[in-house]
């Protein structure tokens, strides 16, 4: 890829590429995004040319432990020009469409007559391998249903995939289906050598400003090699005597290595300063803003800089016992409807699931091209449609553009089908929320094809990733707050269905430290571990034993990943030894072990009925529960010995 | 859905569907998909009127507890005509891909001149839900480079979604995608009382054998309702007298429920007798095929009857501890290619990583139609480009269509592409086999982006899953031994990229029981316990206690699910108690609490860089294992107790 796409790469950047200076994170700078991350030595040659930091040395480094030059573009780490993590197939053109509708959004918020704050284009090259993966069919279609006119795509059509001839597998008319999807499609065909005609493609795209653009470009893969067109130059590096040859042929001297000739320097010297000066005009224009639209720019200096508005936190809404029961999916919506008015950068959305997410404030406005009636650029609220994987992609688009926290809405089980970007998300250290409603077996009636038993597991597994299950409203309240304070973490919280009551001792404070405890009792003979739905059914199976004079200490453990943050001295004092541990959660019981002794849960799959049958038939009922807490305390009395807490015992390790 | 449907469903199963006789499951009946599976009533009805194993009690149990009518169509269970599980959007239409594969493979491998045993079809229904999600892209397009004639999908178009008007999010030409990719497009513009042209349509699909066909039929959602053709008869069940006056208006009496007329009745069951007409032919047929062709019938029978040939599991490799060291996924490629030549049943492919996964044996013939000149469809070798998540559910269909063991490949990590049909698979006791190479840190200079560490806990969560992760050769065949015999649990098969060395003391049937002792010794001051690549590593760790004097015993765990499917006693002997046991992965340590009292892994994300570097930077080396071995050691000493393993200590509560 990196040698085909070369010659695009340089009318793009010579010609047309508004770049900043320097790599500063200007936030009208034009975004690149490289789907096909397994080419990423272009991008960071570019990088290098462009005058960010990145030095020949790190070049050399390539692929090497802890460079700055990974084998795949990394974001939120430290390799300049990575806008976000790519590799994964599918991924950074899905990013793409979230960088645009960024962009159109915030055009459409702070831009006014005489002031285009906002006209950057995202431009996004792809392959064979991006166009077959399913994310990029999903984000291309909503991309083209969104009209967005600043998203610049270029497909590298060489015909070859890891497998051969992409005749083989691929054979769908690309061209045909991206007008399918509204998108303007512009074809070059000879994108090793037609330098004029990949200028007037880029050109042409400028101009398209209702459409997306796709611009298909034949090239030879490894053109100028002694193997090009092969599939062999796709993933193997080439020979020496093919790279002394390709050198040769394109004038450069094959005894030098990683050098660029000065008169390459000098040109992007030039380019470099092109973009200082786009740079520093922004810089004036908004400098004149200031005086004009004083509120404005205010606002969105603030947003530049990250900074959450003072006070926003208050927005949160507090609880007490005497509350009703309510699902927590409906305490979320009253939380994201204050949150909506307190924090303008959250922007909203649900993959078709609206009215069960909900997700929607009720004053929200849609995000949509103005031509759709249904909506607005500025509108704060997407309808991603039926689209999860695309979903998670572009929400950390949205979240790399710099101005928005995006929050999303689908069942906590589907977002299994978005983990693809989800880790991506984790990995890339980018804030975007999930509102994953449904999250259990609650939901009854529709089945273990959308009762989620693993997905809580699995989404714990991954590194810095928050798993959240608030109990009640409290909880949710400091779901949220945790959620929007951790600027370098992706936030997964899973609400119920159904109705569950507002707990006795639960504070947003207490909450926020991922566990505490609920309940405190002196000499305790066991403690019992729950979190969401299954907190108030391990309060109640405390007062079954409270009936036979067994105390029982409760804990609610809604967010593992943040729990496991705090100090050891306030974990051991909300789990700490003496007596037994023992877990309660309507999933699989995997992973439990790393805070209590025995575990309660559902290590099969659920079941198609009323909820409390559900709950019934895996015995996740008080009666059950305090059944199993009696046994597990004789267990413990009759090895007669001090009991350990998983948690001191993992820290004599640490 | 039901009622939008309910005028084609008529028409294809009055006139069109070759059905069962009483849902016996004749291997050359037409399949029936509801990819939009939470219409199920329809579906559930049909089953009723074609007389199969469903009667007006199971109808009234529909979404209750332990009934054959849940939620959603569910596979694998105990409900008839469920070819697949759907609901999850997107899954059931990419099922019929399978379904439609496994037909076309079928034909060509077993109709003879006069003999056309397999020409069934495929039919699935589908929703907008179903066009949107990334996996019908992946599919769809697939289908239409195989040529598919052989499935017709018949797509709902009734403008609407959970969201509102398809407008809000959905607004591609769907006619002009599919012709892209290469299907035949048939339009109806009045489904719901254009019978003819119904008609008319099902019928040119059946002509059409060169392409797949998709029906567009334009309905009214909940027609004949009063409030049909709106977003609020999605979810929501109709209203009494809403139930009333559509009965009367289609001539039904209002007073009566669950209650079909006997004329209705009657011309079902004419429709019954033209299936078992069908069915009686076929049984003829393959009578005097059983003359004329005694080879190929008797192989025909065996692969209906599920029955694998008798020895096949002799051409499993086995191999000695001085045998070379060489890469499990070559290793793979070996047992693989043994396997294919035993196992005819066996159907291989690879989502476009076919010369990393080595999945393809050597002398193998792709899939293709013949047209393309790639091979043809007798061949066993699907190409299924980078489209993970269909790969996912076309195996299921390849699965459901009864004579196929299909496996496939892609890097681990990519597998979590897949997991939306992955656990549907496991739902639907489906066995399909994931070849899933590249599974840890190992595979080094890709880095974190494609190094999975949080995967193989996530695939253990799933309940009916086999997680398999083999050390060498031996246990690369016991791993395939127990996936093709494991007849209602699908595999994943994590393997390693780099080599591998063979093991003291493996054996194809040790490793069969899911973990075993790869070095006993007595009085042990210490058990380790790994998988896969680090095995090896903490082989090399107990050496190095040994040189202290300390004693280490050494288990191999290469799949939890088929250990924990042991008995207790064996598992205690394994993992016994009395000495601490430390496990070693390079994964998350999360959920090795399960089997050991303290846990060696990676709760990062991993590195780009050689693999021996990265190990080292993660301390998955002998010696920093045989410290932290140590310290635990040291721990339990001062402890002082006599030390309860987790397979005891769970085992008091089962
Ligand atoms: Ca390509
Ligand atoms: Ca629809």
């Amino acid at each position: 890829m990196p040698i085909g796409m070369a010659p695009i790469t340089q009318v793009l950047f010579s010609k047309f590429f508004k770049s900043s200076a320097k790599g500063h994170p200007w936030i009208n700078r034009d975004r690149f995004v490289l789907s096909n991350g397994h080419g990423c030595a272009l991008q960071y040659i570019i990088a290098h040319l462009l005058g960010y930091d990145l030095s020949m040395d790190d070049l050399k480094a390539f692929r090497q432990l802890d460079s700055k030059t990974p084998g795949h573009p990394e974001a939120g780490h430290h390799t300049p020009m990575v806008e976000c993590t790519t590799g994964p197939l599918g991924q950074g053109i899905s990013n793409a469409v979230g960088l645009a509708i960024a962009e159109a959004n915030a055009a459409a918020t702070f831009n006014k007559p005489g002031f285009e704050l906002f006209n950057n284009k995202t431009y996004a090259f792809l392959g064979d391998g991006c166009l077959q993966e399913g994310i990029s069919s999903e984000a291309c279609s909503l991309a083209g249903h969104l009209k967005l006119g600043n998203l610049i795509c270029i497909y590298d059509d060489n015909h070859i995939s890891i497998d051969g001839d992409t005749a083989c597998s691929f054979t769908e008319d690309v061209e045909q289906r991206y007008l399918a999807y509204d998108w303007h499609v512009i074809s070059v065909n000879d994108g090793d050598k037609d330098f004029e005609g990949m200028y007037k493609a880029l050109e042409e795209a400028q101009k398209v400003t209702d459409k997306p653009t796709l611009i298909r470009l034949k090239t030879t893969i490894g053109f100028g090699s002694l193997n090009q067109g092969g599939a062999a130059t796709h993933g193997a590096p080439l020979k020496a005597d093919d790279i002394a040859q390709l050198k040769k042929k394109f004038g450069l001297d094959p005894e030098q290595f990683f050098h660029v000739p000065q008169e390459v320097y000098d040109e992007y010297h030039k380019i470099q300063q092109r973009g200082a000066g786009y740079q520093k005009e922004w810089d004036s224009l908004f400098e004149q803003y200031k005086g004009k639209f004083p509120t404005e720019h205010a606002e969105l200096a603030r947003r530049i800089s990250g900074k959450l508005p003072d006070g926003w936190e208050k927005a949160l809404p507090v609880y007490s016992p005497s509350d009703s029961a309510v699902a927590t999916r409906k305490l979320s919506e009253t939380a994201l409807s204050k949150l909506a008015a307190a924090l303008p950068e959250l922007l909203g959305g649900s993959a078709d699931l609206t009215g069960s997410n909900l997700t929607r404030w009720s004053d929200a406005v849609d995000f949509q091209n103005p031509t759709s009636k249904l909506g607005d650029y500025s509108g704060r609220y997407i309808r991603y449609g039926v689209r999860e994987h695309a979903m998670g992609a572009i929400m950390n688009g949205l979240h790399a553009y710099g101005l928005h926290i995006p929050t999303s809405g689908t069942f906590l089980n589907f977002v299994s089908y978005a983990i693809g970007a989800v880790r991506l998300s984790a990995l890339s250290n980018f804030r975007v929320i999930w509102v994953a409603t449904h999250d259990s077996i609650g939901l009854g009636e529709d089945g273990p094809t959308h009762q989620p038993v693993e997905t809580g597991m699995a989404l714990r597994a991954i590194p810095n990733l928050n798993f959240m299950r608030p109990a009640d409203g409290n909880e949710v309240s400091a779901m949220y707050k945790v959620a929007i304070e951790a600027i370098k973490t992706p936030s997964v919280i899973a609400l119920s269905r159904q109705n569950l009551p507002q707990l006795e001792g639960s504070t947003i404070e207490k909450a926020s430290k991922g566990g505490y405890v609920l309940k405190e009792v002196q000499n305790a003979d066991i403690t019992l571990v729950a979190t969401g739905s299954e907190v108030a059914i391990a309060r109640d199976a405390a007062a079954e034993l409270e009936k036979k004079g067994i105390k029982a200490r409760l804990v609610s453990l809604p967010c593992f990943k943040v729990f496991d943050d705090q100090s050891l001295e306030y974990r051991k004092s909300v789990l700490p030894s003496g007596a037994p541990i023992l877990s309660v959660e309507a999933y699989t019981t995997l992973g439990w072990h790393k805070y209590a002794h025995v575990q309660h849960g559902l290590n099969t799959f659920g079941a198609s009925a009323p909820a409390p049958q559900v709950y019934k038939k895996f015995k996740l009922e008080p009666v059950p529960i305090a059944e199993k807490a009696e046994k597990v305390i004789d267990y413990y009395k009759k090895q007669g010995t001090p009991l350990v807490s998983p948690i001191e015992l993992a820290a004599a390790f640490e």
